[in-house]
């Protein structure tokens, strides 16, 4: 029944060779419906972070966020021009991790890559909890769920991600374009009515007013802020293999044409926002109150401000989605070297990596819990999270530039040397003026530093060990074989376990451990079992603990020392239940798995199940 | 390494003899201690939810919570008497289960059993979110968090629970009479204030004025969120085992001095709340606005203030605790009639069920995401959950004392009868009238039913499969054996185990399951095999899926019918790795966990490990 309720919930399994073909390579349009949301969608909190820093000072401040709308904006030039550089650099497809660790060294690229986990989850997380502050800014009796939701769409993404999401590129084209779309209308529909004088001028202060308790600290928190919109900017430059040809003409085009839409989006937004002096409030976002005032409260104002918030919760679900496939790929590469279990190499029944989903959905609901679903307090880790592999993606380009041409990589490596720069000045930022924000990604990516470390010397040891040794002399001849079977009462499957037994050997011992409560049935079923097997022999073990773990492995771990003294081999022969329907597994061989569990750290012995098959 | 955290957080295990001693019998005071804390802590949240109804109509009509006051006092008064004939008839302790088990007819024992699961979780749920209320009225900064106090809170009482509470009569002395001693205090002062004109009376309407709209239904409404108190009142009744000689005495005088309590603390709360117009915050608790009031804004007075919210969330947490007690014993107990899953009969580590309260935990988290931590949505889901146990308990009681004395019963049962029609009078008012607010209940406890007879049925087939036919030959016996070992690659782990096979018989075949890519490596396995088995068959499977499950367990299906036809037996082989520390599990094995389950549905196979123990 589990079976079909996993086929029902995730579609039935597909061939190893399906979606392997050349026909899904990417055109420019679809490219950007594909890899631009998680960067578009970042307007819908980005602006509103700034002006959040600045109005904790005072609503006259809200003018500041146009020349830090600027700043930002050059930033996303300066990035703009050295991803093109990473393109042109990387036509395979350059991601921090792998432009890390060959150009840097390995630490530093799992540095890069332990931060690109941390940033998916964030990712997801971040876009989620505005995905539900969009809906509940639409409908606000649903506020008080907004945390509900939040983790409910996590869980959502994961079910359709393990189910596989095949037909994503023409699924994606609507709620991308259609939020491209309504918030050009929305900005270029605003400026009109301001030009018309039909929206009137309600700034909380003029531009170069004076503020006072304004500071260069608030202006550097503010913009970093801001800069958390520039997440997913990266995208496009990992993807290159997927478009059409000629590959990196076209990945540049789209990175070029996405980051114009971007820059025009986020400046507009932040200046309709500061013409109509809008303030932040807990219920509402503020592109939800622009849109409220720009497009009126008459019957069509009001369904084109819900169209609008439709699009910006859509859009904000397709970027968490980008962490959905982003993070199993990234946990995929580090397995492969070793860094990560092993586990995250396995496919699920529908081609996707099902142990990367769920841990990401797992850990994007952990945050959403932490930060109780605040996108507010997820920005800062969000920040710090995305430029620390950004800076190093661009000193790994620059480096990468001096081994192509070592005479003249400074003309090259010009781009990736200011998007470098700038970077770390943003980290450097953040380190001194937002520690008490950030300071929980260091001990996170230091566990995961020392995890990865952990992970990869355990496999480089145990290959080792699994070395076949030419010198020693490996295939053991053993004299024979014993055989206990551990039995509780009498019953129909422990008589065919038996006479299982019976087949591999002649030394075959019956095994029974009896607690104070089942003390007194054993003469009987000593009795019992000599009329079923005569000169078999049952041994009989009295418990003073409840349970019959331990007096069970206190038995094999002798008996097997007994074995290796004569040189033969152990096997425990554990009859175990297998029921017609899966449910009915819950009700059975709890003790046979920890028994199975608990015996497996004796050595030199078989643990083996008979299983009886129940036919109701 | 998990062992030792085992160890850490639960504490070392405990012979099952531990605790089995009668020194632990409860005095009045001691019983009081551990068993009112479910009935009284209720006063944190009933008289608010009584209150919460009325001003949903308007502020005024708060002076209806007098005359419900009363109403919910004739109740308790009446629940009193019918739990002293309980206690009276049942002094081995009369659960709701038992009793209609019993008396009724075990169906409507599964109706009051099931409700009671539910209502363990109810418990669970709403204490810890009143808690989490009782904290942040006293803190407000904290409000945002409370979901996530809750959560916490349910999450430490689990630990607390699965490391195992003996220490607990004592360890509940102190909340449980802080918060009587604070309660009564907070009354007893606060009538003397105003006594003393020191007071103001700022009743927000006088009582009889008539409040337009007010309806029977609003008021009948009202007065169902009030017997949400009473919930608790069966605790003392459960428990007559416990108390010292004379038992049955002693039981009733705590369970009489327990409700006159309760009764003083709702009609006092009730009371204060009118005299203080306190209208409901989302923010304060009424009982906190009105301590603040009483206490006053003084130095002492607020140090007051903040003892009495300790102490309310205190002796919340021990109600919720009251749930961890009575879960795990419930379903240990529909365990051993077979109608919950054998898993329940295990005690862990510590003697405690680890299973039932792992259950409770999770079932009363999933209620808090659900209501998203509002007491209020919990209330008139955890009104039905009592009432039908309590409706069960006391018709089955007024059948006991038919069977008991039928000539004049009716006298005996007279207290019962009243107390069963007050019962089905509740019921009968949430059906009606708030149906919109309980109907979940009902699909919850429909599923629970259906699986409770299948699990019974199920163990029922299951016992008379393993009776074991006289009439049948059983034992079997069997010409040979034939072993197959699955192998990756060729390593250490892999050679030792086919070492181990041809131990147990000559017949010994390697499966080797290649998929498309790993396909070129197939002819040097095979050379390397020959060269270290020289004889020995390699089989090897191509698979054109990307896993090797689905081609090994055709193979081994098609390999054990061979078996059956020749009257042999068929092991299947598998290496696993056995590390050094628990943590790399997750680094190894789920291939060959994964096969291990798929290949237990395949027939007449035995399915062994060979455990390759890694050296670091």
């Amino acid at each position: 029944m589990l079976e079909k309720l996993k086929n029902v919930l995730l579609g039935s399994p597909l061939k190893s060779d399906d979606g392997a073909g050349d026909e899904h390579l990417l055109g420019k349009s679809q490219a950007l419906a594909m890899l631009s949301s998680d960067a578009l969608s970042s307007i819908a909190y980005g602006p509103e972070q700034v002006i959040l820093v600045l109005t904790a000072l005072s609503a006259a401040a809200i003018w500041w966020s146009l020349p830090i709308g600027i700043g930002v904006l050059i930033l996303l030039i300066s990035l703009t021009i050295s991803y093109s550089q990473v393109i042109h650099a990387y036509p395979s497809g350059g991601g921090a991790y792998m432009v890390s660790t060959e150009n840097l060294n390995p630490s530093l690229g799992l540095l890069a890559g332990g931060s690109l986990l941390i940033d998916y989850m964030l990712t997801v997380a971040v876009s989620v909890s505005s995905g539900a502050d969009a809906i509940t800014s639409a409908f606000p009796q649903l506020h008080p769920y907004n945390l509900t939701i939040s983790i409910v769409l996590v869980l959502i993404l994961m079910l359709m991600n393990l189910r596989g999401l095949q037909e994503s590129a023409s699924a994606l084209f609507i709620p991308v374009y259609l939020f491209i779309a309504s918030t050009i209308f929305l900005l270029v529909f605003g400026i009109f009515k301001i030009l018309t004088g039909q929206l009137d001028y309600a700034a909380t202060a003029h531009v170069g007013q004076s503020i006072s308790g304004m500071s260069i600290v608030l202006l550097l928190r503010a913009f970093t802020s801001g800069s958390a919109s520039l997440t997913g900017v990266e995208a496009i430059s990992n993807a290159v293999p997927f478009f059409k040809k000629p590959k990196t003409k076209n990945a540049v085009k789209t990175l070029v044409i996405m980051s114009a839409i971007l820059g025009f989006m986020f400046v507009g937004i932040t200046f309709l926002n500061y013409w109509l002096g809008v303030l932040p409030s807990s219920k509402v976002t503020i592109l939800a109150q622009i849109a409220q005032k720009v497009f009126g409260s008459s019957m069509i104002g009001q369904v084109l401000f819900y169209i609008f918030q439709l699009a910006t919760a859509m859009i904000l679900a397709v970027a968490a989605n980008t962490g959905f496939s982003a993070f199993p790929i990234l946990s995929f590469n580090m397995a492969k070297n070793k860094y990560m279990p092993h586990l995250y190499l396995e496919k699920g029944a529908r081609l996707g990596y099902s142990n990367g989903i769920i841990t990401l959905a797992v850990g994007a609901i952990v945050l959403l819990l932490a930060s109780n679903g605040s996108t507010e307090g997820l920005i800062p880790l969000y920040t710090i999270g995305v430029f620390i592999p950004f800076a190093l993606a661009q000193t790994g380009m620059v480096l990468y530039w001096k081994k192509q041409s070592p005479q003249n990589y400074l003309k090259k490596a010009s781009a990736n040397v200011v998007g470098a720069l700038i970077c770390y000045g943003i980290i450097a930022i953040l380190l001194v003026f937002r520690l008490a924000d950030i300071w929980l990604f260091f001990p996170i990516i230091g566990v995961l530093m020392v995890m990865f470390y952990a992970i990869k010397r355990h496999y480089t040891n145990v290959a080792k060990q699994l070395r076949i040794q030419e010198s020693q002399a490996k295939v053991t001849h053993y004299k024979g074989n014993r055989v206990l079977v551990l039995i509780g009462n009498l019953t129909q499957a422990s008589i065919e376990a038996i006479s299982y037994a019976q087949s591999l050997t002649d030394n075959v011992t019956a095994l029974h451990v009896s607690t104070a409560e089942t003390k007194d049935k054993d003469a009987e079923l000593q009795e019992e079992f000599q009329r079923e097997f005569p000169g078999l022999e049952l041994v009989n073990v009295v418990s003073s603990y409840r349970d019959v773990i331990k007096p069970t492995v206190d038995y094999v771990r002798q008996a097997s020392q007994e074995a290796r003294e004569k040189e033969e081999t152990l096997t425990v022969l554990i009859p175990q239940f297998v029921p017609k329907k899966s449910w009915q597994n819950l009700l059975h061989n709890q003790m046979s798995l920890r028994l199975k569990y608990y015996l497996r750290w004796n050595e030199d012995i078989v643990i083996a199940s008979y299983s009886f098959h129940l036919k109701d």
